[in-house]
């Protein structure tokens, strides 16, 4: 937030991300396991229904931000007043300053259905707006990535407990600066786009972690933050890397341990922890 | 189809899910790899946009039908005529006899943007159609799911190959009858519908299995399918679960080798291959 620019009102809603239940194994014992919640909220923008997000409810604030500014559903962190979460009404009620949000019955009408985990949609035409995005990712060290994932190991709470949920974390160097998981891919990028935002953040000098496939509109969210590399444990799809390749973005998937797979942005790679075998 | 409904007319579009690239591994070295295409495809029902699909493109056709079929845009089969996908323009287009859909306004105002992996949204209210259904799982031997997850080692090829695919199969006991795969799991299932749509068969036979992870909308597509057991290589989330109660559909997670989770159903299992460890 700029110093003048005071911060929206919000909420406190985070919810318990896993549940006990009890299953039962190939023996036919039961046997307790967690699992991931799933919830259903409701966005309102000016009292306006935008959308139902099914999430998994531990950053919710966040969330509904981030969606609103990676749909382009509202311009400024400024002009919003509050975002208030109320899980007894699965409702999101966003408030703006001006109480009415300009052309969102044009922004509403055209949807992508997308291979998102988590949420499919994007409002209006996402892809064209990506023509403007240059991105210019400074040298990435191979033992910066290395060091970075080694980090990372220590995160994936959700996933480590109950499964079912993606990763994300925005990184700086192999800093994690914060992590965000959701049943839904897409829910995590979200959150930490609304992150972003609320602490005023530039995402040139950030790396953007995912644990999910690096998809069409993983790419289009990342490079609309601003973030030059683009980093998971799960494959590319053909547009991903399309998109990657348009925007000038370093593209690295399958990466785990040692190993990783350099789609686009090769030659801003400093191999210097090449692996001896 | 029954015999006195005239199919649709169908253009035969599937293109190839998987294409070549170079990437560059950890040594710095240049690898041939393949990864799976990803390609838009915007449906026009009536000559009226509805969506834009992020799809394989494997099985286009198959796809629009069952989407249709799953957001219950189209009620039956026999009211479509035609169903053409031209990739030169990236679009399908649907025809139905009438020539008009009744309600569709309506259909499409509200949106449900789910944890869905490839597909998110549900127009319609499903969840309220899901009180409706209530399904009689048939008994499942253990013998036989064992059988049934070998028989799937063959299949998921784009996985194998490209990754960043997700794997449906719809079984009968052991025996696979279709299987197919796509960038997200919600079009994999929605090509079975519009298989099963086409094919006129009925679900409380079948088993549904599926790579990715048993959300609530997961369960609800299994269930409008009427398909009483739904299997998974993934985790389950707790709304996933809360539906399967709802409908009474077996629901098993974590089905790999000799492992798996039933987390509910368990009544209707019978462990007659117990592992001996």
């Amino acid at each position: 937030m700029k110093p003048d620019t005071p911060a929206p009102q919000m909420t406190d809603a985070g919810l318990e991300a896993a549940l006990p239940v009890t299953a039962y194994d190939e023996h036919g014992r039961p046997v307790s396991r967690d699992i991931a919640a799933e919830r259903p909220l409701t966005l309102y923008l000016d009292r306006r229904e935008i959308v139902t997000l099914m999430t998994l409810g531990t950053q919710p604030e966040l969330l509904v931000l981030g969606y609103l500014r990676n749909q382009g559903l509202v311009r400024q962190l400024s002009d919003i007043a509050a975002v208030q979460v109320d899980w007894e009404v699965e409702a999101a009620a966003v408030t703006t300053r001006s109480g009415k949000t300009d052309a969102l019955d044009e922004k509403l009408h055209h949807r992508v259905v997308t291979t998102g985990c988590g949420q499919g949609t994007v409002f209006g035409r996402l892809q064209e707006n990506l023509r403007q995005i240059r991105l210019t990712p400074p040298p990435l060290r191979q033992s910066t990535l290395y060091e970075l994932l080694g980090n990372l190991r220590h995160h994936n709470e959700v996933y480590k407990q109950a499964g079912a949920v993606h990763g994300c974390a925005l990184c700086r160097g192999s800093d994690i600066l914060f992590f965000c998981e959701d049943v839904g891919r897409h829910n995590a990028v979200d959150a930490i786009a609304g992150y972003m935002w609320l602490q005023d953040m530039e995402g040139g000098d950030k790396l953007f972690y995912t644990t999910g496939r690096l998809t069409s509109e993983m790419v289009i969210k990342a490079a609309q933050m601003g973030i030059p590399a683009l980093l998971s444990r799960s494959g590319v799809t053909q547009m991903g890397l399309e998109m990657a390749r348009r925007t000038g973005m370093i593209l690295i998937s399958r990466a785990k341990g040692k190993h990783f797979l350099v789609y686009n942005g090769h030659e801003r790679l400093i191999y210097d922890a090449r692996p001896r075998h």
